[in-house]
Parts: C-alpha cells; structure tokens; sequence
C-alpha cells in the first residue's frame, strides 16, 4: 500500500467537515491523517488528506470527492513536486542533567525547545515524516510523556496554485 | 464569542473523525479547527479541536463528546497553562529583486524558506496565531498565491499528561 497526498479545495461551509469524513468511513477508506485550515480566501478551507491504498482506490476517491458539493478542487500531491511538513509536540522527561543532551539532540533536528519545568520539556518540531520518526527514535530512551501531531500539510512546489490545475 | 481549545484523546478506531465531526455538525457547533494525529500509543489519537462560542455550549460539547464510545478523554486547554502551535506554508510572489527583502522578513519571524523559483517563494512557520497573522500582513504586499495551515495544535505546559486528568 502505497501512502497518498491529496489537496482539497473546499467552500467554507458548516458540515463540509463532517461530509468529507463521512464519505471516507462509509466507504471504508482509511484516512492517515487530515488537517483544513482556512485559505487566503476567507470563503474556502484547504485540506490535505493523507490516504494508503492502490491507485484504483485512490482514483475511486476523487470521483467521490468531485462529487461533493462543496469540493471546489482536488489534487494529488506527489511527493517529489511538493513539500511535505507536519508540526509535533513531543513532552519528554528530563533531569537537570540530561537537559543539555537532549538541547543538543534537538539542536541537530532543527527543533525548538517551546517550554521547560523541572523534570520535562516540551520539544516543538517540524519535517517530513521520516525527520519527526528520527527524532522521536532518539528521544525514546528519556521517556516520552505525550505526543501531539497536526498530521500532514502539503503544497505544491513552483509558483502554480491549485486554481489552476484543470 | 470567546475561542475554547478542547483537546480529546480517542481510540484508533476508522471512524471516529466522522462521528465526532457529525456531532459537531448535527448540532450546529462551530469548528474554527480540527487536527488528528496518532500518539506515543498506536491505539489512539489526539485531536486538538478549536470551536467559538460561550462558556454554556462549550460545557455541552464536553458532555456529547464523552457520551461517544470512542472518546477516551477530553480536557480544555487553557491559553495561560498551555502551548498553541500552528503551522503554516506560504508561496509569495517574489522577483528576484525582492526575494532579500522577503527573507529578511521571513528571519525575524524566525521561519523558513522551503522552496525558492524564479518568481516565487515557499515560507514555513509556525507560532501562535498572532504570530501568524502578523506575517501574513507583512508579505500581503507582495501578493500571497497560497496559504495552507494546519489548524491548532495545542499542549498543556508542565509535567502532566492528558491521561492523569480526572
């Protein structure tokens, strides 16, 4: 199974939400993961929907898509034309004295340290998928507390917007 | 209408993204945002969910959320205990004379360029959403072709973790 990107373009309407995961269970589609936030029109939300499946599966999905009222536009995102990111919060203990390993580990990621107490900091990081799976490898060994992930975000590398693929 | 973050531990069942957002959409609550990821624990996932409204209907959403079988935990993260993160990916209009003047923007707000071509730009950052919105309007002057954002993701400041709340 294959893992795929795709990128909806929605109206802002109530329900799209509900519409769009409601097509996705009752056909027995398996989401990965999903995020919408709102665009630079204020009357559209923008998805990215992160499925696994075959390209049969895949193509059956944006027929299904298509057909939904307030679906504007889809668009596969591949991975080589595109930049993948997803944000994670990772809570992870810490001694006084193993702080500074993990600043340094954290350092080499590219990561951010967003808040610290005592026995445990809070690490904030962004990547692709593999990156975040390096860094939580690494800091498995301290004790990972909680972990919170917004899912994949994704656009199209260049200059083209999503109007105007046909 | 105040902005109440509710962030919601639930079994990895296929699903439960519709039942939640049907519960939200039957009943006419209003999503400003949602984002799912798995956890530390394969078996579940976090959603953060970001709903405008009073305090009364807020109190509902906590009750219709825990009456759904899926639903391990539900706890509202308040902004004063709390670390609000959004990621957000911005392409620009940039020629190559103002590519430097972008950037330099871009270093302040301590974000990223992802991709550069010829006439355009890719920005990644993340923040709280005053953050966000402040670059926003610093590069609307150069003409923004596309926003994706992520939605909020949120996590409680401190040593806690969702599952010791009561």
């Amino acid at each position: 199974m294959k893992r795929y990107v795709l990128s909806v373009l929605v109206e802002n309407h109530s329900g799209v939400l509900s519409r769009v995961s409601g097509l996705f269970s009752r056909r027995g589609y398996n989401i990965d993961s999903l995020t919408v936030g709102v665009t630079e029109d204020p009357n559209t939300s923008r998805m990215t929907i992160v499925v696994k499946g075959d390209k049969y599966i895949v193509e059956q999905i944006k027929k299904q898509l298509n057909k939904l009222i307030d679906v504007i536009k889809v668009i596969e995102l591949k991975p080589e034309s595109s930049v993948y990111r997803e944000l994670i919060l990772i809570k992870v203990s810490a001694t006084t004295k193993q702080r500074a390993e993990i600043i340094e580990i954290v350092n080499v990621f590219r990561g951010r340290i967003v808040d610290v107490v005592n026995d445990s900091l809070i690490i904030e990081l962004t990547g692709d998928e593999s990156k975040i799976e390096a860094l939580i490898n690494m800091l498995e060994p301290y004790g990972i507390k909680e972990i919170i992930r917004t899912g994949l975000t994704a656009l199209e590398r260049g200059n083209k917007v999503i109007k105007e693929h046909n």
